[in-house]
């Protein structure tokens, strides 16, 4: 038999459940947030930070705006504990922030926790000890009681402790770790043991926090589990119920998502989701998720490029380019429909009305990135794109008919370079494809004469040293050199579009002007810029014969 | 007012559904998968695959055992052309394989497909339009009835086409793209008029296809319009309702896994979770998910370095180390406390059992990882994780008293370096702290003779050129040897701890004997390891008591 046997794992049991309510709740307000980057963050990193990293990104997490923030485990580590120490002795808390830490429930880690946070004003102690199936039986060999026991005896410590230091204001928080692999009903038993000890009140509430320490089934039974918690629990509204999610099964920000709507009140995570193993809740996922929604997600994460910087220099990971909200590609369109209809949005849009544009769930500029990566141009890009491109970094606002005829020619390109075509690439093609005089015709001086409606055109072509005069009347300048040029290549010419604009990008106010002709029976566009929009036409017009030339030489050849 | 600004956005509309039924259900199956890797990958990378990646890639979703699998948009993409002809004149398709290609409601584009299909064994023709409220009134500009017609038309056109290469066994798929941003009911309607050319039975059924082309709402948001198309949608037996969802809030695989709940069949997705923005849904973390239940996921991943590897070279993004599953870090635990949990049920662990390890939620040697990688060392790490090294690469099988003893050491070299401690740097500390000799005395020969129960032990110590005789007596060449070295320092010496094993992974089978003494009220660990175990012993508690004696020298000085 292969190693690769499913048939080694049983199913997670589903929690039976008649009175399910929380699929038809939604999320209106931001959880109570509280950041564990330097605690359940820190405990899982290759490197552990320095103390200059946790000072950095202790200093984000506040600019960030938690207002409660785990910053290590004072017992068991010396580094921990001298952070904790400086923070306070520095007075680095900001009033309306609250320091969290962690200690299991054992005595003489209790002590030294509290000595830790000594003079701090306010501060949360999270008390925690295993109680799920597996650690009881295979790891500590106790049974139910002596699970309760070690909790309850936590509790009473930390209790004991907090009243000898009565400058701090003390809010203790209590974890059955390896909640979503322990029963409910002693999960249920356990906290209730617990907040019998600690005899919590609705103005003085605890927390009570539920990890799914190991995410072990699909979220929507991770809901079911808090749903029943809350619906069994003693005191309910005494108690402020946390989650703390992982991402085992690629599904925390989901179960804490719906694990809020199953009643919880308080979300631990971390910044990008790292942790242990497949890390933690990525708060910033789930605010953004919020925030995308219209709810205030009660932090800023306007700043996200400054907060990816500082975690991937604290955590030395990195942070994926399709990681959600946050990524380098999050935003980007390649593909040529996408970017079309991005295009047709962005143009409509009007800014009084909510944020609607297909494919961007939210406005890039929201959170500091530019519209430069929404739009980027391979092989599998279209004419929308393209065109949203030239316009923006050139001014060129070429029209339908001329982004279909470069678009091919972009592609072409693409496919040949095999790799993402840059800004100054598609302007560099567009210029040798429509703007390009090297070994043509260029039209010289010229005169234009207007007599009953009838204008009548004299000029000269140059082709290096040769030069070549030519005549044409016609209705209008356009027309006039149009017929000139029939009879200059003895060719049927038709003029088929015309579009110019100003260019807005050009400080002298020059004039683009775009020509697609038929020279007979096929098209071919130009395209002329100059200060003078007759001259720019005419350049147009040449420009397209001139493709029309030789391509008729190329096939004679 | 600040761009970051959530007043922008309006909430999503939830489902109204007084019939749910979804979240009573478990995946007892897996979905038939469908890969997109080629398609929607290919059309978000930055460079996109060249030909040679691109069969790569093609090989490796064969080998990984997919049946479903999108290779292009061959009408968009001459590579994409070209990539189907290749596979199909050089009779690459596994019998059991049915390749799939994406082509918009267009008759040109159908056309096209259907050249490039020429010749294919079995095939789907997937055809999409946009369907959502704000592609409607802002892309295409047109009404509900408009958005049916180019449905309904390129479903014939597909129809049609189809009849006239009949040697080829033709599936088709429709997908209302961008179904998320679409009203439900009118989702239905355009489907039903699909459907309604097509005529599917049963036994010849089509694939409906419903894509979280953006990711819009919390998961079941998600299911609840999975099931309530299912509940409303004609002819439900002759479809296969397929999901296809994307990742915008880090929650593709949730909605994908309650959309199976909530009625679907297939399921579309990628690698990783390749593909536009934040990627498409990840099937290795879906497949593996089922696999932890116990549900056979009818995909081989148990060779996941070389997929990750194949996808990085393909693809040309990165993995995360906290990928799902896949991810270097995903098995890790660094945490001393969950190292000691996983090394107790470990080694309580029987073969016949289902897998139930605190931490690993599968055996990470299912897909090739090996427990090399479980248990890493950093300053967070505690004593279990460094017993636990210390035996799989070294056969040290450290006694409790002395687990606890060297993490103290551990811990403060872990904290000094600032980074984790690799296997060879713990021995060695091992080493440096318990079996060195460096500076200090060492035994020579000596003799034991036996009498009347009680044994005399002479013996010669030396340091550098220094020689001294010893002796001593007791009961058992132990105790005269500590009597001995009482009589030889002045010092009251106790053994308090002895325990010794057979080197297992040594060739020529040594002991190792660890030795705990009190030497005037403190105590000092020794280690000793020889062929002799006598010889083992007595050089543990020189050790030991060469320790006190350095450490009295320092207190002196």
């Amino acid at each position: 038999m292969s190693d690769f046997d499913y048939r080694k794992y049983k199913p997670f049991p589903p929690v039976p459940k008649a009175d399910r309510r929380w699929p038809d709740q939604l999320i209106e307000k931001a959880p109570v947030w509280c950041s564990v980057d330097l605690r359940d963050g820190n405990q899982a990193l290759i490197e552990p930070m320095t103390a200059r990293q946790k000072s950095r990104l202790w200093d984000q997490l506040v600019k960030v705006g938690f207002k409660e923030i785990e910053v290590g485990f004072p017992s068991a580590s010396s580094h921990d504990f001298d952070f904790v120490r400086e923070l306070i002795e520095n007075d680095r808390i900001p009033e309306d922030v609250t320091i969290q830490v962690l200690v299991q429930a054992r005595k003489e880690l209790i002590e030294k926790t509290f000595e830790a946070l000594k003079g701090a004003r306010r501060a949360v102690v999270h008390v925690y000890n295993s109680t799920s199936t597996v650690q009881r039986e295979q790891v500590f060999g106790l049974d139910r009681q002596g699970i309760i026991d070690i909790a309850v005896n936590g509790a009473k410590l930390v209790q004991e402790c907090a009243q000898r230091y009565p400058e701090t204001e003390w809010i203790f928080e209590y974890s059955p770790e390896s909640f979503t692999g322990t029963e409910l009903d002693f999960a249920v038993a356990v906290c209730n043991a617990v907040t019998a000890v600690w005899q919590p009140t609705a103005d003085k509430p605890v927390i009570i926090n539920l990890p799914a320490t190991v995410e072990m089934s699909t979220p929507n039974i991770y809901a079911d589990q808090i749903e029943w918690f809350c619906d069994k629990v003693d005191n309910r509204d005494s108690l402020l119920i946390s989650l703390h999610t992982h991402n085992d099964r690629g599904c925390a920000v989901a179960a804490a998502e719906l694990g809020v709507m199953a009643g919880a009140d308080r979300v631990e995570g971390t910044l990008m989701g790292n942790g242990e193993r497949t890390g933690n809740m990525d708060v910033v996922t789930m605010a953004m998720n919020l925030y995308s929604q219209g709810v205030d997600p009660k932090l800023d994460l306007s700043n996200m490029d400054e907060i990816i910087q500082t975690v991937k220099e604290c955590t030395q990971l990195p942070v994926h380019p399709r990681h959600p909200w946050a990524g380098e590609l999050v935003f980007t369109a390649f593909s040529g429909s996408h970017q079309d209809a991005i295009k047709k949005c962005l143009s409509r849009r009007e800014q009084e009305n909510p944020w609607e544009v297909a494919y961007l769930p939210i406005d890039p500029a929201d959170i500091g990135r530019s519209y430069q990566e929404v739009i980027r141009i391979n092989s599998q890009s279209g004419k929308g794109g393209i065109a949203y491109v030239l316009e923006r970094d050139y001014g060129y606002e070429l029209p339908r008919w001329l982004q279909i005829d470069f678009s091919s020619a972009v592609q072409a390109y693409a496919e040949k370079s095999e790799s993402e075509v840059g800004s100054e690439e598609i302007f560099s093609l567009f210029q040798n494809t429509y703007l390009n005089d090297e070994g043509r015709w260029q039209l010289g001086s010229y005169n234009v004469s207007r007599e009953d409606h009838v204008d009548k055109l004299l000029a000269e072509l140059s082709l290096g040293s040769t030069r070549e005069k030519i005549s044409g009347i016609g209705n209008g300048v356009v027309a006039s050199f149009v017929d000139a040029m029939e009879k200059f290549t003895g060719k049927k010419i038709v003029l088929v579009e015309y579009n110019e604009h100003a260019l807005s990008q050009s400080a002298d106010a020059e004039a683009v002007c775009y020509i697609q002709l038929n020279v007979e029976g096929e098209r071919y566009c130009g395209c002329g810029r100059s200060h003078d929009i007759v001259q720019a036409s005419l350049d147009g017009i040449l420009r397209a014969i001139n493709k029309a030339e030789e391509q008729a030489q190329h096939a004679a050849a």
